[in-house]
């Protein structure tokens, strides 16, 4: 998407690499919104270090980042020995898995380029065909998401209000993002809209990131407290909801993700709201028979406990503590909402109702 | 109620006047949670910027602080004229009246005040009437709390977990709060029982003030962000929410309070959940005929743009800018919850469902 930099609009993809200096180029998430800067890692240990450490972020985005990474690794091979050439893809593989153990996406996107290698029948057509197969994925992640806004835009009308949760931007992904495609898609089409980001407790993704997305391409836009929904959708202030998903089960239509989702839904519902949400192919498990079983991680407290920001004088990442000092707190990170609260999953093949899921898991893209 | 300082638990009240100094002493919530320290205001005009600039908040706190600045006033004349006498405290009620204008909870404490001076026949008998008449005031405010601490207790039982938003402790109050007044009775009544404390964005008076009450006071809490109450819920995790109201509505049954308690009301109503609303008979608004009428302020947007905090340094009171430099925001302050969402209100007189208040207007002071 574009950003704005020195008055100019320019594009920009949240993953590149830059094959003659050998570098995966990303944005430097932790500095957004407050700087805009460019990361390009050196070397495949750079890379990992830079998913470990939240420079990228979001399942599209790290895997991309991933299969860059296994490529650039495979790329400083020196010599002829396809055995001690597999040994390092071996070693680069395994370092850049350990930098996000839980997510199954760079996993996948990983694998894709070592079976593309593997048809290479000398080392420099393997490093050829590996970072042929990275370019190909981050191709692919970014027009699946182009594809769900292209299916996403019809929903956003002239005029509309619409309210999203966290960041499902293009930030993380490889571009367009998820919840934010079918924004980016309708503006392409012409039409203006407004939307509400809710902050998006404890980290802020909300008031930071998707604010930022929606600021550097002119769309119209108010960040609330994530209190202030409720209360605004009383007042006829919101027309519809859109969120991206961690997780999204095939089988049932439940989704997972940030918390606080499952609250928007259950007032778009008593509102008589549509609620949606994108995502990629990707991002749909079809093995969970029951959103129970989704491991619901408990982060750090001191998210809860304070917040970071910038201080006036300009100090970023600065960590104040809000709450008494003395009291502990829960930070669940994520939560589920049921099928029955959504009125449509945004996908690349079309919107569908979240229980019809299964029944085109083909066309999802589903290999049984 | 009790504060823990070097070690020692102490009783305080929120509000006290020291007769010898002529002093209004309060407790500087500013400084909460993350110092106690009292502030003896001088004089009446110090007793007003008091007001003015929050050193006491809450509209039960800041009506009995008015009444104790009345008489603060009153005692500072010098003479024995009845008219200049009546002239001075005239000045003095404006003066304190103008400090928080919208509220009518001081306006009824200072009328109070004024109307049993009016039976004293010369000014130092007026003066020592006043003074009597504001400890009667604050008393009667700390009196009616206990009094629905006493009624509300009965549904804390062992073991449960309640929820509540915001401050409605006795720091907003005289002493014993409101939401907390049921908590405080259950414990002296030694049930052993946990309370999920919403953080409460944009200001986070559950996360800083609420959470410095429970922790002084020795009952089990956590934080939680505003966005995790949905999924504690779902989890089977909270048993019962207990809120404060700035206004009730007496004809309708429906209540105004800190935004984000309209989304709890509705989770509530999804997994069955009591939800009850704590107020002092002064809270009800027995004129307005809809929630619709209830002016709701919209707050300044730097509140949801940032959050103030304590830095590693320990610097107090630092403000770090959170969201997107380039956004804006929307900060509604109060949102308004239907009677039909609403278990039971809980007043010093009893327990009514919110549609009854109505016919128990006299029991609950209603002087048509």
């Amino acid at each position: 998407m574009n950003v704005l930099l020195r008055g100019r609009r320019q594009p920009f993809r949240t993953v590149t690499f830059d094959a003659a200096r050998n570098a995966v180029v990303l944005i430097e998430q932790r500095l957004l919104p407050h700087r805009f800067e460019l990361l390009a890692t050196p070397d495949y240990r750079a890379t990992a270090r830079a998913i470990r450490d939240m420079v990228v972020r979001g399942a599209p985005a790290i895997a991309a980042t991933a299969a860059y990474g296994l490529a650039q690794g495979a790329r400083t091979f020196r010599g002829s020995s396809l055995t001690a050439f597999e040994r390092q893809v071996e070693k680069v593989f395994t370092t850049l898995h350990a930098a996000r153990p839980t997510a199954v996406d760079p996993l996948n996107a990983m694998r894709q380029v070592r079976a593309a290698m593997a048809t290479g029948e000398s080392v420099a057509e393997r490093q050829a065909l590996a970072l042929a197969a990275a370019e190909e994925f981050a191709n692919r992640s970014a027009e699946e998401c182009a594809a769900l806004g292209q299916h996403g835009a019809a929903l956003i009308g002239e005029g509309l209000n619409v309210l999203t949760h966290c960041n499902a931007g293009w930030l993380a992904c490889v571009d367009f993002g998820t919840a934010t495609a079918p924004l980016y898609a309708a503006q392409a089409e012409g039409r203006r809209f407004h939307v509400f980001c809710d902050e998006t407790r404890p980290r802020c993704q909300g008031a930071s990131l998707t604010a930022w997305e929606l600021a550097q391409q002119g769309i119209a836009h108010h960040v609330i407290a994530d209190n202030a929904a409720g209360h605004l959708m009383q007042r006829g202030e919101i027309d519809l909801v859109i969120v991206g998903s961690d997780r999204v089960l095939g089988r049932t239509g439940e989704i997972a993700n940030k918390i606080g989702t499952y609250t928007k839904a259950v007032l778009a519902r008593r509102h008589g709201l549509p609620f949606y949400v994108a995502i990629p192919r990707s991002t749909i498990d079809w093995t969970l028979k029951s959103g129970a079983e989704i491991p619901i991680e408990e982060r750090d407290e001191s998210e809860v406990l304070g917040a970071w920001g910038v201080t006036a004088k300009g100090q970023p990442r600065c960590y104040v503590r809000i709450a008494n000092p003395s009291s502990p707190a829960r930070n669940p990170g994520f939560d589920v909402t049921p099928a029955e609260l959504i009125t449509g999953i945004i996908t690349p093949a079309g919107i569908f109702a979240p229980r019809k899921l299964w029944r085109r898991r083909r066309e999802l893209g589903w290999a049984e």
